[in-house]
Formats: C-alpha cells, sequence, structure tokens
C-alpha cells in the first residue's frame, strides 16, 4: 500500500533531517534534492527510502556532515577531490562544480573523488553540465555485488554511468544506468514481493544463473549487463571495471571488493587499499568542440529520427534515453511521490526521534 | 581450410597494395599496422579480410588515400579534425595523436573526427595513449546494423568502445567491445556456415528475437547489447547512442540511419546531415590525476585481485578486458596468422592485379 507525499513536504522534511545530524543549511538543503531527485525521476531505490540509511551511516561515524573538501591534485583540466568522509550527497555537486568550471577554461573538466560516500542518482549530477551547455558524465563505484564473468565471487558494484547530452528544442538526452543487468533496487523489490527474477540477472553462489533473488543473499552475485559470456557479460564486465578505474584507481579510492558497503551494519572489508568510495565526473563544453547551435539542432533531429523510428507491435514509440523519467518527474511534481508503507514508516521513526513532525 | 601466414608478410603485402591505391609510404605502413593488428589481435573480422573493401571504397571515390587532415577547431582540450575523407586507418592515429598531444599539456585531451572511413579496430588507437603513461579511449560510429529497443528500424552501428588502462607489473587492461549484444563479424561467421545464432543477437524485421542470422540480409537487425528490454537492451542502446553522438554530433559527421556503409555496393543514404563517419578519442594522462607509480601498484593490485579470483566449475580464470586478445598476438606472431581460403584468394586477386606477389 503506498501513499502519496508532496515532493515539497519531503524535500523540507530531509533537509530538516540532514540538519540534525549536523549538516550546515546550504548542504542540508543540497543533500535533500540530490536524494529527492531520485524520487521524483522514479528511482525509488536510491531516494527517500535511503535516508535512514544515511543516518545510519553517520551514527556508525562512517560519514562526516561537515566535511571539508580538499583538491589534492589539479592540472587545468583534471582535479582529485578529497570528499573528507562527506554524504556523497555534497561531495559529489561540489565535484561536478570543478569539472565544470575546468571545462570552462579549458574546454573540458575531469574530476576523480576519493574518500566519499554514495552520492544519489548519476543523473543528477551530469545534468548539471546541460544547464551550461555541456555534456555531464557521472559515475561512481559501489560495494561489491556483481560477478565479473566466470567469477563466483562478487567483485564490482552496480557501478552506474550517466551520460546526459543537452538538445535544442528537444529535452536533453540522459542515459543513466547500472552496468548489472537488473539495478539492485529492483531485486529488493522482488526480494520484498517473494517473486522470481528473469533469467540473466543473477547466479547462485556456484555460479550458476538462477531466478530466485534470496540466493543473493547466500552468496549469489548480480550478473553484468550482458548475463552471460554467450549474451556479452564480458562487456557490462569490462564496463563496470573502467567506472571502478576512473572512480577510484584514478583518485585513491577504494575499489573492487573493498569498497565500503552502504549498510552500516556491514563491517568494513579488511585490507582496503583507498579512502571511502570514489566517483568520477566530466563535463565537455559543446562549444570547444562546435557552435552549440549546430550541435543541438543536430541533437533534435537525432531525436526525433528515433522517437519516430517503426516500432515492435505492442510499443508506441522507440523511448529516448530520460524520456521515462521526464515524465515520472512530471507527474509526480503534479501529483507526489508515492512511498511503500515500510518507507513512510521509516521516515515517521526518523521524525520521532529528532523531533520533526512528518 | 585455413592457412598460416607471418604477420611480417601480411603486413608488407598490405602496405604495398595501400601504396598501390595512392598512400604516401609512411600512410600505407601506418594503415598496414592498424589492419594488422585486428588480425594479430583475433579479431579477424576488422583485419586484412577488409582490405579488397578499403580498396573498393577508393574504387568509388568514397575513400581519399591523400587526405589533407585539418584541425577545423580546438580549445587547449578539445578539437574536432576534418579527415578528409581518408582512410580511418591512417585519420585516425593522426586525431589520437592530437588528443595525446593536449593531454601533455593541460592533463587530457578529447578529438571528434568528422570525415573519415572506418578505423580498424578501437584497441589500436587507444593503446597509443597507454603507450605514453595515460588512459586511452577510442569509439567509433558505424553504419546502421542495430535497432534501438522496441525499434524495428536499424538505426545504430555496432558502434564500438575501446577503454586501454596502463597497469605496472601487469599488462594493459583493454576493455574494447561493439555495443551490440554480438559484433556483426560473429554473425558473419555463422551465416558463412549456416549455423543458428543464441538467442538475443538479432531480430527479424517484426523485431521478433530470432536465431536464424540471415534474417539480418531480410529486415532484420542486431541486438543492443542486454538483448531484450527485461535483460537491460535499453542499457546497450543508450551505449551506442553515446558513442554516436561523440563521434558524430560533436564533430559534424553522419549519425545514425545516415553514416556510410562499408561495402561500396551499398548506395550512400539519402538527405545525410554530415560528413563520413565520425570518431572520438580521449587521453588522459596518469599523473594528471595522482602519480603513475601509486596508479600502476593499485591496478597491479586491482588486475590480480580479479584474475586470482574463485571461477565456476569449468573455467580456469577470470580474465582481465585484454587478456584473450593478448594471448592471441603472441600466438600469431610466433606461429602465424590463420586465414581462411576466401580471404586467401581475396588477397591473391589484389596481387594479381595490382601486380605484387602475394
Amino acid at each position: 500500500m503506498e501513499k502519496l507525499f508532496s515532493y515539497q513536504r519531503l524535500l523540507e522534511f530531509t533537509a530538516k533531517i540532514f540538519q540534525c545530524i549536523g549538516c550546515s543549511e546550504n548542504d542540508a538543503a543540497l543533500a535533500a534534492m540530490v536524494l529527492l531527485s531520485a524520487d521524483l525521476r522514479g528511482i525509488d531505490s536510491h531516494g527517500v527510502a535511503r535516508l535512514s540509511g544515511y543516518i545510519r551511516l553517520w551514527e556508525a561515524k562512517r560519514a562526516n556532515t561537515q566535511p571539508k573538501f580538499r583538491i589534492i591534485h589539479e592540472t587545468p583540466s583534471t582535479a582529485v577531490i578529497d570528499g573528507d568522509a562527506g554524504l556523497g550527497l555534497v561531495v559529489a555537486p561540489f565535484a561536478m562544480h570543478v569539472a565544470i568550471r575546468k571545462a570552462k577554461e579549458v574546454g573540458t573538466g575531469w574530476v576523480s573523488v576519493q574518500n566519499s560516500n554514495h552520492f544519489g542518482i548519476a543523473a543528477f549530477h551530469a545534468l548539471k553540465a546541460v544547464e551550461q551547455e555541456m555534456i555531464g558524465i557521472a559515475m561512481t563505484n559501489a560495494s561489491a555485488l556483481v560477478a565479473p564473468t566466470y567469477s563466483t565471487e562478487r567483485l564490482l558494484g552496480t557501478n552506474p554511468i550517466c551520460v546526459a547530452v543537452p538538445a535544442g528544442k528537444e529535452p536533453a538526452f540522459v542515459a543513466d544506468f547500472a552496468t548489472s543487468t537488473a539495478a539492485n533496487g529492483k531485486l529488493e523489490i522482488l526480494q520484498r514481493m517473494n517473486e522470481s527474477a528473469p533469467e540473466g540477472w543473477i547466479q547462485d553462489k556456484l555460479g550458476k544463473s538462477t531466478s530466485n533473488p534470496n540466493e543473493l543473499k547466500s552468496g549469489g552475485a548480480l550478473l553484468p549487463l550482458g548475463g552471460d559470456r554467450e549474451h556479452g557479460s564480458h562487456k557490462g564486465y569490462a564496463l563496470g571495471a573502467v567506472v571502478d578505474i576512473f572512480s577510484a584507481l584514478l583518485s585513491g579510492a577504494n575499489y573492487g571488493p573493498w569498497v565500503p558497503p552502504f549498510p552500516a551494519y556491514i563491517p568494513m572489508p579488511s585490507d582496503m587499499p583507498g579512502r571511502g568510495i570514489g566517483h568520477f565526473f566530466g563535463a565537455m563544453r559543446i562549444d570547444a568542440f562546435r557552435p552549440a547551435t549546430d550541435f543541438k539542432e543536430h541533437m533534435d533531429r537525432w531525436i526525433r529520427r528515433f522517437r519516430t523510428a517503426k516500432v515492435v507491435e505492442g510499443q508506441s514509440s522507440v523511448l529516448i534515453p530520460g524520456d521515462p523519467e521526464r515524465k515520472m518527474q512530471a507527474e509526480r511534481l503534479k501529483y507526489g511521490i508515492p512511498l511503500q508503507q515500510s518507507v513512510n514508516e521509516d521516515l515517521v521513526d526518523l521524525g520521532v526521534r529528532f523531533g520533526i513532525i512528518f
């Protein structure tokens, strides 16, 4: 059973909670906006449902709510940022800001981040560049849930990538996806509902394909995009590996099986090679390549050609990456954001605890 | 039936043929080296088997063997290059050279190319950056063979991406893959052998999954990585779209269904929005982020952790992207490159035609 809540109400409540754990007013508002952007776009697994998870990270002293970000290395087009164990929800906007500044100066900007925490959805950050007539790129590593091709061990996170591209009269192109076949959020839903998963999403502890989502809790793993070797899982694995390398090997964050888990009750991996989790951001000024008006006209033509392609029976149109999320956002701004009962109760509990009415 | 030919022999023959169609000695040697790198790495579909295809492009006046490359726009970290309809085999090395030069100056370099032709395998170009202690990125669009999710029309090429990353004592990490489930070369082999394809590789003209590779010749299409919506084909589609946008929308090349076909007998698309096909290259200096020695030590640790992961029954180890191709290259340099009878005959014919002994 799901009740609807207005965006504004959830935003204000979330910001207050972040202030209660020590965030400045500005940081709290920003963190709330980033978190809620997931709910607006329909990525419920990454939104306010995680608020209590962030609070537990703070309780476990794994998240610093008053971080001092530091650029620890830079060139005209690059920077490495130490997030000072801050919430990724505020570290990431700062890092994207630096990438955009560098793009203004020399055409493109590329920022790798160490010592951070989960940053919400990648699209929020990539879209910041689009506002400046730039292509935005955002990616992050995450704790290991995915088994590379042939592996029975989980070695990679679902390591999402977002590429957001401005268009002219058409809305922006926004590709934002986990490099596993299915995002973990989808599995959590199946687990809750006690439903089976499609083949190609998960493997059991022996590395055999299974449709039982609970195998994930007993040594199984998510599969890389592609599913199995014959269907290109080595490509999804390679893509997840690239996200890991750009986010953590370039910055000095933890990588592979050593990335700290989001749930605070899971112990930290031993023998960690870096600091916190890692992100990577890019901003490319369109007019560093060609006049923005030319580019946008062609993006519009590209988008319209794809959107009006002939479709398979039962579908109304080919979707442009970003279409479903944009539509969802318009609906939820208008009608409200549905929360599952358990999430609703979670927020009520948080409110009681911090003396804030939900 | 396949005979073995030494790398040196194929290289010299190929270079001579390129000279016969008007390439300078240097360009011919370079084009031959790029082309043969595919055979060495085991990507037989992109190697010397395509030599006669390149000759036909020249005959059809679609490839200029004496191109004058021009940087038509640039910033400190970016450039757009007009390939002057040259062979991608020589345009791409020039463009990668520019990306590397810019990376030396400002940390990273990003080059989008218009008015080019097929550039062989992406890995050759990306690996040029690795020689300079940089991460190398290479991608290209190609004529439309892939149907986006829900589409019955082919709108994207197999649009490959390569990301090559230097390591320390371990060999480089080299992810090089088409953004379709299967590369077209694999389909060509099945067509020749009259064998069926795994489900999830192709669809028929109605957009239904099929295992008959000949459906590709009657209105069918390759499927994006993921195969179908349930298994994440919208991700493979988005990835192929990003390659198209970076390669062609940023540069002014053709895109989507308007990319010129490689086979010279296929008519050019009408109403083309750009010039030639497009590529995109990136070079990121490792020490623009952190000291290269630190990075390499961690890459070695990453690689060793993945290579020694526990494996599913029947497999000996988790592969690092680039492992199979590197092994193949060592074998083929030692024992020779196997050519199918038809490719062998093709080369003999070319030799006769240009008066060069094969």
